[in-house]
């Protein structure tokens, strides 16, 4: 099968303007088929303190009322995403943005009110069976490199947003069955650090033996496991490997021998 | 040749729920091929308010400057594409949101500087020749309806503002070699008005004699011939016809007989 890259990277590539600029020319030389999720950012949250639309969280989670997917639709789906878009095209990538509402591509529902009456507002959470994969892959056979904005709909005419994380696992999934994926989280680490304090020892393979020895010799820091455990549940459903680690390390050679985490079935 | 449909709607649409809402299920209900191209309307401004943009005129024409642009990226290709892409999505309209820097559909090169020293800004003019017609095409042909947002790009990645209806007449042009294009415009009159105060005086069908005959008698008010003008060149580039009168009434029966001017060759 053909390879498709599938990377997700979050604000700390593009709230930096020399980081994303880093990011995307190497986003741009990687060969063939590849899709992009982004973040947010810092951005949304200045903008919404300008127009006096209030933060609020519960349980440190963002809740999403009116006039907060107002304001994501306009800074994830129109201003971030257009802006990396016309960067990788001066880059002679040819980028297509999208949301999850545009072509269908991924049809969501409104997160429903906790048992505790906790209401997230406009989330959506991914229906992923329903994933358009036909519409993905008549973009990608046409040539394009997809943009993709955190952001989903209820397929009854309400955007919603979505974890930009749980929404590069679920494409990576359900591509899984057309491409061998290799699904590639940037965050601010060089992967998983085999001690937290050293950011140069990044274990640069995880099997799910290596998983288990490392657990239980007490080694991985709280943090990390729901990512390692997001990565193999993905690499259960289907996707090849998993790289996680610092966006400017891994996206140099990422064809190639890469530095930060490669994560593995075995 | 196969009929499509390109149809641009202003601010009389999109700043009245209650007109969008019947304008996106008309369009929703127009079979085959089409595309929507639309403004940006007041709730650009609105927001620019808000966050302590300028809306900075000379000679009537808007500048738009780095905060302008970005305000627009964000309320155009965001919040005003997006919602009308979910919105169409609801309706089984298979939607898909675009700027002209998505797929490089729309190149552009920034205004020049006039002679007298007037800067406007970030605001594009179309390079007609250099449309991405395969890229619409491979959308086109998978199904999708495009739904534009009047922004462009100058392929050293800057997004740049663009009229419009000039977007409309570029792509409607560009098209016409691969569609039998049906251009409409909908604005706030019924039509071209035989008499200006008027509103059931529109005239149903301007051929080049007929306009002629018109301007004769000096029957036509001075702020319509600009449209008509430009309604005849697009029709001298490849265009079938222009279809120009208020959205409420044109997009009935689209494909049949239908109220509004009707401009064509002869």
């Amino acid at each position: 099968m053909e390879q498709l890259f599938i990377i997700k990277i979050g604000g700390n590539v593009i709230d930096d303007k020399k980081n994303l600029s880093v990011f995307l020319k190497n986003f741009a030389a990687i060969p063939g088929k590849k899709i992009l999720i982004h973040g947010g950012g810092k951005i949304a949250t200045k903008i919404g303190d300008q127009l006096g639309i209030e933060s609020k969280y519960i349980e440190g989670r963002r809740i999403t009322d009116e006039a907060t997917i107002d304001l994501v639709t306009m800074v994830y789906g129109g201003l971030v995403n257009k802006k990396i878009v016309a960067k990788l095209q001066a880059l002679q990538c040819n980028a297509i943005g999208l949301t999850g509402a545009d072509a269908n591509i991924i049809p969501a529902t409104k997160r429903p009110v906790t048992k505790e009456g906790v209401d997230f507002g406009f989330v959506g959470d991914v229906e992923s069976l329903k994933l358009k994969v036909e519409s993905l892959e008549v973009l990608l056979k046409a040539g394009f490199s997809l943009v993709l904005a955190p952001l989903t709909h209820d397929g009854k005419g309400q955007i919603l947003n979505t974890n930009a994380d749980t929404i590069a696992s679920a494409i990576a999934v359900a591509l899984s069955k057309l491409y061998d994926v290799r699904l590639i989280y940037c965050f601010e680490k060089k992967g998983v650090l085999e001690n937290v304090n050293d950011e140069n020892s990044a274990i640069p393979l995880i099997t799910k033996e290596i998983y288990q020895q490392l657990k239980k010799e007490n080694k991985l820091f709280d943090g990390i496991l729901p990512k390692i455990d997001n990565a193999f549940a993905a690499i259960d459903s289907g996707v090849k490997e998993v790289l996680i680690g610092h966006a400017e390390d891994l996206l140099q050679n990422v064809t190639q021998e890469t530095t930060g985490t490669l994560i593995k079935g075995s």
